[in-house]
């Protein structure tokens, strides 16, 4: 997740509405198409070659998945599109990845944008966005670039393992939005780690110096994951609420489940929110416990021998006529009541409790 | 409470929709089912020994309370889940221990979900989650390990006392519900307890170093009691509001009473928020007075002895002619001069108040 | 209003819904019972001996008000509410003091909860809880002692002023709820005052130790009669929009007065609120200030003098050939030199604005 | 607008329902009542002796505004409202100075109530209120004293300038709301630049010792503003909605003219209102920079002098035996070393940019 | 966007509802009326000398766009709206520039009012009034002065790029709309850089002394620029969800996208505004981190020099009894002893990690 960048929605100033133009970073990524195109009894999966190929799926009886990773092929996608009659505005939005959330529903499809979230090796969140058409009998997918977090939803449909050969487009749609979602719990955890290492850090007094910058960065991952996951709610609610007949009545059931699983993530979210803003607050009443402590011990050696210095003062005088100077044993009678000054003063500060 | 774990709602990642796995941490416990078979005249007390045992129940006209104790007995609660029909989704959600409280209407049953909140030997909250299932003359719950709030509703059903044995399943739904709620007046007055702790502490001055950490515990403390009871108002208003036919029109008057309780508890979790929240500025404060306290007395002796140590130090230079150092009074005189000075400033810092 | 305390609603953990039981703490109040009795023409004033004196109340054309001081007798408050066909958990409301302000409607009655705000005279608020029940002809008041806000309603009911004699129950029932709002803007004029004073005291520098504790209990004081106060408005509302027979048309104009008054006593609160939130960071800047000044006297002494018994530390020294020393105005030209430093810091610091 | 008083809003306490009580302060004014009678063609100015004079307005055909000064002749103004048919509730809140600003509707007439805001020569605002009763063909309109802002609005009567005289009683009442609405700007205006006065001074240092209470009432200020113009939001969107027969359709449209530049106000007053929050968090920035620098002086003074002091003490020993003492150049020497030392120091403190 | 001045909205105190006069600085530009009159074969562009010129195009059935610059010239717009058939009010709003962003729905046409932003070459940002009378087949805009975003719309139109061509006056209107949010995205994209140059600047430390006061500046953009933006959803959303027969059903879909762009512009704004007030804070513990700093210099200067100081001092006492300064190497032994104690200090001081 860059973190200068404000994309703008969807074109260039001045664009033509309607341009489909990829906005994101990622152009040199490989053109990836898959298939997987399955009944009860069948599954076949291939790499398709170029996406004419994948155009006689359209019609089909069996469940088809489609899969598109490379959203810098725009002339594909456009292709892509064209064959399963996408509005223009969809094009756009499927390589415009400034997508906040949304459900548009057109007559023939669904199209749902949402943003897949996971950490990479340098524990930078990553934000992909990924787009899906749900047709009568496909899903179409499409990604910035390969790698994902459905290999699990890949297995099953080979190995028929669960419910999705036995359902509809609609279950595979559910099956793809809860492995992402799935994921979002493992990204929280590790904010939630996060928060946590910073407060041990600050308790702990051992901050470096940084710290209330790389508080600020976590202030704004939050906020950015935030910005992903909420609208989603409002999203899968609508299928939910919706009567689209593209989603059976048995699958609502599910897209209840994901929303259940979306609630919980959000008030996570919104609870670490809470604690990061009194990371700060703490992180200065640790600032002010310090200076506290430099403080006493300064004014400690200070109030101490500030007065006895005086007195030593006093005596190194070069007055001609100083009774005590002549008196034997005056040094030991001062250095005595230095002494018993300095005991007075520990005692004090003792009783002050800055001992 | 494990603070670290944000639990993952319902599966590990990748794993199939539908699974029953039990996501909690309590796995050496052994499972107790218990069941009360009642009607207005009489009472049957039974230990099952097998989830089998309990299905004659099903279609008795008597009224059933059968209780699960633990979780991870995923096998015997799926039987016994099927023998009572329940659809896949909700068994999961019964052995998956993250669940927020919520309401799921099925055809034959109501599902609810809640957190039943207590205070252990240590003083840390535990919350364990408590699922039911309302059928027509019965009730199934379910919960984590043996141990529970419910001793006093056995007592009234045995001894048939109060209105219980008088009436259906949806009132011992009821009871059941309100015991936990009436358990969350016993928490919060802890957390209200601990809030004016921190106060007086913070107030007296004698705050242990690591006050903000504690602090900070408490306010999470207090998001999480927050988001166990919140979403269980809804669950409550949706009973009250909603015509389930399991839910008799006379009962729903008891409803209302627990959303009444409800509302009570969740004012004053608000109120403890808001106070916890102003914890931190009067530390500060108080940190700051502390300093403040410190300086002063910094001050007031530097003041004090920083310009006598000057005068000493004039008369102890070595010039040939100094005047002063002849004159026989002298030394008296400026020992009269330096005690006028100390008293001068003795005087400011008292016009000051700083004395 | 006991700081320590989170009634809990309605029962002792497991005790059996239904049971009347007086959670407050005066419970060696003595019963009294007064009736009024009263047409346009005539008005019977009564100290009842016992609550079946006030049986034949019920059904009689003229408009009464029984007034029950002392929740501590729930047997003789059982039978009233048995007599007049109170529902239990009525009852059970009326003796528990922890109730939030509420209306519930039933067939013959509607029931109101509300309390009445009063300074003490240590100025300590007092929450006092009064339910009405509004019947055809009656009003059912209970308090828990006596004393209370109603002496003017008496009067005007006794020497027919007013509208009182004109109308019915439903417009008694309104004197009485206004009345005791009418008390809650004394009571925010007060925490007014409070606020200003704290003001005052801020600005003016003349606050106690204690004065961030003090705070604190105004923040709570102020969210326990905003808690108090705040219900009552929905209370309000739903009497005025319902169309309950027990309301007449023309009464309704009434209510919708005391929902008024009610408005405005709610924005005073959350001014009041706003403004004691700013009261601490003031009082942060106060103690800011003042270590400012504290500082900057040190640094004023500090920085005058060293420096000077540096010099006086120089000729100090015992070096055997400083030529200076012989010098015979050296003394005087040294004097000379540090009263133009002196002059030289105290004009830097003037500069600085620091003097 | 005094400070002190939170104004109980329509009753001593005890005082019956009802009541027309004067509520202000202002009992001195003179009443004073004018009218003006127009149609299309003619216009007659009156200033009226008595109340009776204007009883006669009520029937006629033409458009009569009629402007009563001076609340405390609560017998004129019943006089008035019983031959012109107001509730008793009515009479009591044009009386009462603290209501809400707000609009009730009864079957022959409008009752409107607003604040108009103005600053005074000494630059505090001024709440007045005005009461409006919107007839058939009249406007009354009731201010507790002389001295409006309707100037302009008699103007255009008289000179039949605008569209006032060809328009109807729902009309002149908008002229009158829409006179009082525009000062609202002026008032905020001012209080722009109270706050940009007040950032300027934070920024340049140049506070007084009474800044932030100074900034403590004017926050006070602006939420009374506020309170003022909030809710006569709701008032006018009534009004609008509403589909009372005495509005006619042409005119609400100048009535949603009206709501949008209420929102305008309400924007600024909200952006303000965030503004003066920030302000203290500035001046606490501004209070720790300044003691940052008196520190930093401290600090340089006292590194200096302190070590060089130290050394000054050393030859200030009167051992016997102290070889540098008796070589010829040591002083020097010594001097040499202490400059250098200095210059280190100095060199030091600017490298870590403290000069 | 001038920073004192709250636009009054419509008119001088006192001034006639009604009257066209403009409110704005920008009296000095010329009127330049510009019109574009298309088809799908045929484009015509006119430089118009003269209102008059542009009443043909209104029964057209070509679509025309004419564009006024030069709001102040009052008398052209006024011909101009009358002939056109708009409301004096309309006409009002349009040479006023304080409106908000609304929308208002006559008989024949629409009128929207929004804001333009951009930055100018000094960086700040200019927020210019545009105001769209969308008619059956027309669209007229108003602008205060020369020099717009719309250059790329003119070029579409001109060379038939893109929809803009084969569409109606709706479609124009949402192409200029469009191009108008198309430049919020980049005003956000400046302010995020601003941010995160505070952010760097407080991070290291580098602030100048007034970032509080450009901090303050910059919230207050924010604010400003929410306040130019936020209301457009509104209005968007209005024209998606209305049903004016002037906006037609497949030109519906272009208009949500223009609302899709507002909710990620605005959702940007509030991260940006969350983001700046931390900025404060987090300024406030890089004070205090100097101070501390500074405070540990000082206090590690203090501690090491005065007690060895005294220690000199005591040596330099002039009793004729000191058995020390007999003997020989006593000079030698203390400073032994001084570097011993100096050493000591360094390694407290190290131990404690404030060297």
């Amino acid at each position: 997740m860059p973190k200068k960048r404000v994309y703008r929605s969807k074109k260039k100033l001045g664009q033509i509405p309607g341009s489909v133009v990829y906005t994101g970073e990622r152009s040199k990524e490989k053109l990836h198409l898959e298939a997987f195109d399955y009944t009860k009894e069948n599954c076949t999966e291939l790499d398709l070659k170029s996406v004419t190929e994948s155009f006689d799926f359209k019609h089909t009886n069996s469940t088809t998945w489609i899969n598109v990773n490379g959203l810098n092929y725009v002339d594909e996608i456009e292709q892509l599109g064209n064959h399963y009659e996408l509005h223009p505005l969809v094009l756009e939005d499927i390589v415009n990845i400034a997508q906040r959330p949304k459900i548009d529903e057109y007559d023939n499809y669904l199209f749902v944008v949402l943003k897949m979230l996971y950490y990479d090796k340098n524990q930078n969140i990553v934000s992909e966005q990924v787009s899906f058409i749900l047709g009568k009998n496909y899903v179409l997918s499409f990604q910035e670039a390969e790698g994902d977090v459905f290999d699990a939803v890949r297995d099953r449909i080979r190995q028929a393992k669960g419910r999705v050969r036995h359902m509809q487009a609609d279950y595979l749609l559910y099956t793809l939005i809860d492995a992402i979602v799935d994921h979002y719990f493992s990204v929280i955890e590790i904010l939630g780690d996060k928060i946590e290492d910073f407060e041990t850090a600050i308790f702990s007094g051992e901050v470096d110096d940084d710290i209330s910058q790389k508080i600020q960065n976590l202030k704004r991952e939050i906020l950015r994951v935030r910005r992903a996951i909420f609208p989603l709610r409002e999203v899968i609610n609508r299928i939910e609420k919706n009567e689209s007949p593209l989603i059976q009545k048995k699958t609502i059931t599910y897209y209840r489940d994901i929303y259940d699983h979306l609630i919980q993530v959000s008030e996570n979210i919104d609870i670490y929110r809470e604690m990061i803003w009194s990371l700060m607050d703490m992180y200065m009443t640790t600032i002010s416990n310090k200076m506290n402590e430099v403080m006493k011990v300064l004014t400690i050696m200070a109030s101490i021998f500030i007065p006895l210095t005086f007195i030593a003062g006093i005596y190194g005088m070069n007055f001609e006529y100083i009774p005590e100077l002549q008196y034997k044993y005056s040094y030991f009678i001062l250095w005595g009541a230095m002494i018993v000054m300095f005991l007075g003063m520990l005692y004090y500060f003792r009783k002050k409790k800055w001992l």
